[in-house]
């Protein structure tokens, strides 16, 4: 029997945050920003508990921080002896449950806050069939290029305008391609806002430059995971991305969900990675291990809605647009630390590693509206009789994920939403 | 007449450092990291100046920070107010000069770090010689892309491995191009290491995120400039750039020059904007400020020496690869600013914002090896009669920096060096 927690709501069937989960994250406080684990509907503040003496002495000042870095930085022995000690103080059995209680918010009336100080932000393209599906609508002879089997394919993304769940996502105007090469671009708001979902992966250890990560230890550099939405504009995409790659098109805004999933709850859920066809070329061998093969993939299911203003209006709930799992991912999370430390690159505690859109095999399955409307020329019908092929000021994406595996409670990685604002208009 | 120093060195026609630069720093003293300024041949200690009562009471805890980006954020007037005080402390007539005298140390035997946090690093690629004389070795038929003279072109460098000169560089492993389709990459410490000749620009103010920059404000949320040498791997680059942009044959180091000199000594230095042929595109108006576009440029001649291992043996100086001008720059720093911001995306204190290799419009003038040597097809030969394609383990590259003008005594802008170190196989 899974192990039972006194508040009753975290050992229902249906909670996000049973007591196996406990993710991290980050609760304002009488103007304070206060780390915090979730369980049940409710969250558990660390800087009270501290306060109260039910943490080791030793863990205090990180418990004490705004951002998780502190903790991260204590190293995993610390990580496990915190986990332990939230584990006993929310068991059944757990001692100084008056006290704790004392420490318990309600999520619903809680504002939370970005958790971690993201130094650096690294976003790939793990998903063969997002590449595939993206690649046949702009190359349709050559969909998948003769590096993706071989080489992790990744690039830089924007660290300062990562923003937590429920912040809003202004607009970004910028230029698009002129429709003849003698005309001038436009300077106009995007008219192809799109979003990509995403898991974030968040860096617990540093390596030194120069020394590159084992992919045998790589697992061990990885702190949890959270939902990530890189919110893309595809018309200033295809203008501005030759030859550098992204820039504008990305870096207006990306979203994390609130809460920080340790890699310790998610043990039970690894997958073994998707099998190579026996015609795909050999891995090079940094990037192979037979570990990480048979369970270094994540396995969750991962759902995408849309809330427009007029479902909101008529009190529907959100349309699901697509479902994915992490476990169709081509490269697993240890392969992405491995090749990003291969050439000695030195990863920073609190990074994050993205994975780029996840999408599977189907065309339903797609992990943003570029593929799934086709670049726009298929658009998506809603239930309220509404059309999209991109996104329209006031729609709502909202990303949802959870694992499941039989003998152990469900967890949900919690929301990872945020709506839509016009366009300023101030250039 | 210039206004002159106590310091007599101060005051020579060849000194770096005269009264009119004071280039912040940062230098080791007891383990502890302290903020300085360069005058002649010596630093001056903020700290000490500090503790000494010599500086205004309010910028001393921003003057005993350890980085900079403390009295960045306290604003145009804080950074007027001690660039003042400097200049009257080390003035010919100064008050204080014996107190001020034991602030004083030789930068020669003094230990140089890091002087500022960089939050985000930007790399764009505003030489339109280097994007010519680059398009035109692999896609002769279209050297420039349509994109290039509409939009400021630039991608994200990784923050993480920015080093101050004098750190060595280890020689990158990674994968490269297959010889035919069907072989696998080569995993191989890169066999095509060059440098390339930059400036970085250093953002002194932040803007919030939805709100961009306009031209005629973005010079203000400029600091300063220091000189960067953004390493390259060409063989890595080739096989992993596409469909996103460079990674990780650009982000295992990047090397700053030690001294950050305020965009107020640069002021007599300032060029206007190359004149945009009547064929060139309009620019459009968001990039268009007209006192940008007479005094937006900077001007500064930039030299590139290579000392290998021969030279220092035989101890001859290190030789001369190339000159160039910023003033040569298709897109000027104000431009860089806007356009980066143009879209809400938000800077943040510290921020590099980097030119990309600047290269004049001859061939001689060529900011890095790949444009130099024509990819490695065109050897330089050596006054040792060494050889060169591309960078070999030993070699020494020394970016270097002056302004002159009329009446105004010459700056310079100190060495950005670094010596490159065998490739360690650990994978």
């Amino acid at each position: 029997m899974a192990p039972q927690s006194w508040l009753p709501e975290a050992n229902l069937p249906t909670a996000d945050f049973p007591l196996t989960h406990l993710p991290y994250g980050a609760v304002e406080v009488h103007g304070q920003q206060h780390l915090c684990v979730a369980i049940g509907t409710h969250l558990l503040d660390l800087y009270a508990l501290a306060e109260a003496n039910l943490l080791p002495t030793h863990l205090h000042p990180a418990c004490q921080s705004p951002t998780l870095n502190a903790l991260l930085t204590q190293g995993h022995q610390a990580w496990t002896h915190l986990r332990q000690t939230l584990t006993t103080l929310l068991a059944a059995d757990a001692p100084h449950r008056t006290l704790t209680e004392a420490a318990l918010h309600s999520i619903a009336g809680a504002t939370l806050l970005k958790p971690i100080d993201i130094p650096n932000y690294t976003d790939f393209y793990a998903s063969i069939h997002h590449a595939t599906r993206v690649g046949l609508l702009f190359r349709p002879d050559q969909p998948l290029l003769p590096n993706y089997k071989h080489i992790p394919i990744g690039y830089h993304g924007r660290a300062s305008s990562i923003a937590v769940s429920g912040t809003p996502v202004i607009r970004p105007t910028g230029q698009t391609r002129p429709s003849t090469p003698s005309d001038q671009p436009s300077f106009i708001p995007t008219n192809a806002l799109d979003y990509e979902l995403e898991l974030a992966l968040y860096i617990g250890q540093s390596n030194p430059q120069g020394t590159p990560i084992p992919i045998e230890q790589a697992p061990h550099y990885i702190f949890g995971i959270s939902l990530l939405n890189d919110w893309s504009a595809r018309d200033l995409q295809s203008w501005e991305y030759q030859p550098l790659g992204p820039f504008l098109a990305k870096n207006f805004a990306t979203t994390i969900s609130p809460w920080i999933t340790p890699l310790a709850a998610l043990e039970p859920f690894r997958a073994s990675a998707t099998p190579r066809p026996s015609d795909d070329p050999k891995l090079l061998p940094y990037l192979h291990s037979k570990a990480d093969q048979t369970h270094g993939a994540l396995n969750l299911k991962l759902e995408v809605f849309l809330s427009t203003q007029t479902m909101r209006d008529n009190k529907l709930p959100p349309f699901q647009l697509s479902q994915s799992n992490p476990k169709d991912l081509y490269w697993t999370p240890a392969q992405l630390v491995t090749h990003h430390t291969s050439n000695g690159c030195n990863l920073q505690i609190g990074d994050i590693l993205a994975t780029g859109t996840i999408s599977g095999p189907s065309d339903a399955s797609a992990g943003c509206l570029l593929e799934l409307t086709r670049n726009g020329s298929v658009p998506i019908t809603l239930p309220t009789g509404e059309s999209r092929t991109f996104l329209l000021d006031g729609d709502e994406i909202i990303l949802r994920a959870h694992c499941d595996a039989p003998g152990h409670p469900r967890i949900g990685l919690g929301e990872c939403r945020a709506t839509i604002l016009p366009a300023r208009s101030s250039l």
